[in-house]
Formats: structure tokens, sequence, C-alpha cells
């Protein structure tokens, strides 16, 4: 039992070091996420080609969160929307959702300029909300984690608008 | 003693429930990675547009990897790649790496069709390296599990191209 035992270890030790040997030189990393830490239980596209194809094909309205992982804004927007369910449950079950760190070819995406945390919602139509805006005048399309509130709703109004339209 | 470690227990019970508590009706996620398990330990490009600006800005020569997760010629070289130490640390050290499972709208990142595995060397200039190919005609740019080696050649021809220029 114990010699069993000993040899299925032995196993797992020559299975663990057969793969994934390689180590940087700057030592082990972990593995980045898709979410970023925007919602790791969310399905998050890649690219904002892989995104405009899942919001035709499931005719669901398309999320895109411009973000900076040193940004303290984006960071703390970030905390406050990963751990918000409400925010997390409609957009699993009614958006595709997007993050990106880059600006994409697309200048539909910075109406009002390329800056960061910036949300835009793009409907299925591939036809860019800029009709659902933030609070913030000088940057439409910016929240504050105290706007979380008034995120959730623009969610709403992307989804009637949506509705409404079928 | 034990009381405190039961005040302990309780708060990091707490805390758990307190954050991330969305989990989807189906259940829940192993969270997305960029790597798709090609090299966890490798720092993946997240999108064309993002993977063009680190190989300009490190000079360093782009590999794209286009894939599909559930097709077997993929996982089949996925699996191959991902195992080489060779391929990861030159890869690691020498090149900035993307792998996509949808396609972008630049068609030189299809020189001749849209097909899966397909590895396009992209130089820091921003070119297509149309004349870095495996060795099936019908496909220029597949590559089999068994031509891993012609893949990391390759990889040093991409970089060489790149040290000639200079």
């Amino acid at each position: 039992m114990m010699k069993a035992a000993f040899s299925l270890l032995m196993l797992l030790v020559a299975l663990s070091s057969a793969f994934g040997k390689f180590v940087p030189k700057s030592g082990k990393r972990i593995p980045q996420t898709l979410s970023r830490g925007w919602g790791d239980q969310l399905i998050w596209a890649q690219t904002y080609e892989e995104a405009l194809f899942w919001s035709r094909s499931k005719n669901r309205p398309l999320i895109v969160i411009f973000h900076l992982e040193d940004c303290p804004h984006s960071k703390a927007l970030k905390k406050v929307f990963s751990e918000d369910d409400a925010i997390l449950k409609k957009l699993d079950e009614e958006f595709v959702v997007l993050n990106l760190m880059y600006e994409t070819t697309d200048k539909h995406l910075s109406p009002d300029g390329q800056y960061v945390p910036r949300i835009i919602f793009v409907d299925p139509s591939m036809t860019v909300r800029a009709d659902i805006v933030g609070r913030y005048s000088n940057r439409l399309y910016a929240y504050e984690p105290s706007d979380i509130k008034l995120l959730l709703d623009n969610m709403k109004k992307a989804l009637k608008l949506l509705k409404s339209e079928l």
C-alpha cells in the first residue's frame, strides 16, 4: 500500500517536471487572465472583432471597458465593478463583455477622445451607442466608483433600446 | 487560542463571501487565460494593435498564432509547443507573442487564406514576413506537431532578418 502510494507520488513528480518546465529568468509568473480583474467569472471576448461577432450572433449588446492597470481611477472602478453582483449577473446573462488596455483602430470607440476608464456600449447592429453616457460633460463615457448605479441603469438602457428596436 | 483561531476563521469566511460572490447559473468557471494553453509563463499581448505597439517599442519580432480551441490540429500543435522549452525561452526573451481565435480586419495576416493553426511572423516595422513559411505548399503558414523544429528555425530566421536589417 505504502509502495503504491510512493509510486503514485513519484509518477506525479515526474509528470509535473515533464510539463511546463520553462520558467522565465525573472521567476515564475502568475498567468494573465482575460478578465484582468474585472470579473473572473464572466466570459470575456479577447478582441473587438471577436466581441462584435458574439454580439451579432447572440443578439446581445456589447460593453467595452477601456482601462489601464496602473491608472488609479481604473483600479478604483474595477474594484467596485468586480464586487457588484447585480452588474456581473446582468453582464453574464445579457451582454457580451470586452476589456481593453490598448485602443483599437476604430475611431467610433472614442467619440470624445481616448481616456481611461471609459465605457462604451455597442449594439448588435454594430452601432456605437454614443447616447449612453456617464455624468461628466468633459468625458462623456467616464465613470467613477460612485457612478456604479448609473452604470447599471445605462446597462438597462442598452437592453431597452435593443428591445424597442426589434 | 482556539477562540482566536475560530474568530480568524469566521473573518476569512466573511471576507470570502463578501468578495466575488457572483457565481454563474451554470456553476463556477475557471478564469480564462490570455495564453489559452500556449504557454502560461509567456507575457501575451491581448490584441493585434497591442502586439504591434510592443513589437515596435521593444524592437522585437511578433509571432501571431491563429488557432481554435476545438480544432484537433491546433490542439496537437499547442501541446507540443507549450512543452517545448527552447521555443518558450526564445519567445519569452526575444519575441512579442499573440494568439488569436478570431481573424483581425488586417488582410496581411492571411496571405494565403484564413485557416488554423497558422503562424505568421511580423517584424517591428509592421511588415508581415510572408517569406517565413512552413513545409506545406497548399497552406504556407501551417505547422504540424512534427514541424516544431522548423518553427524554431523560422523563429531564428525572423530574428536574423531583423538583425541584418539594422
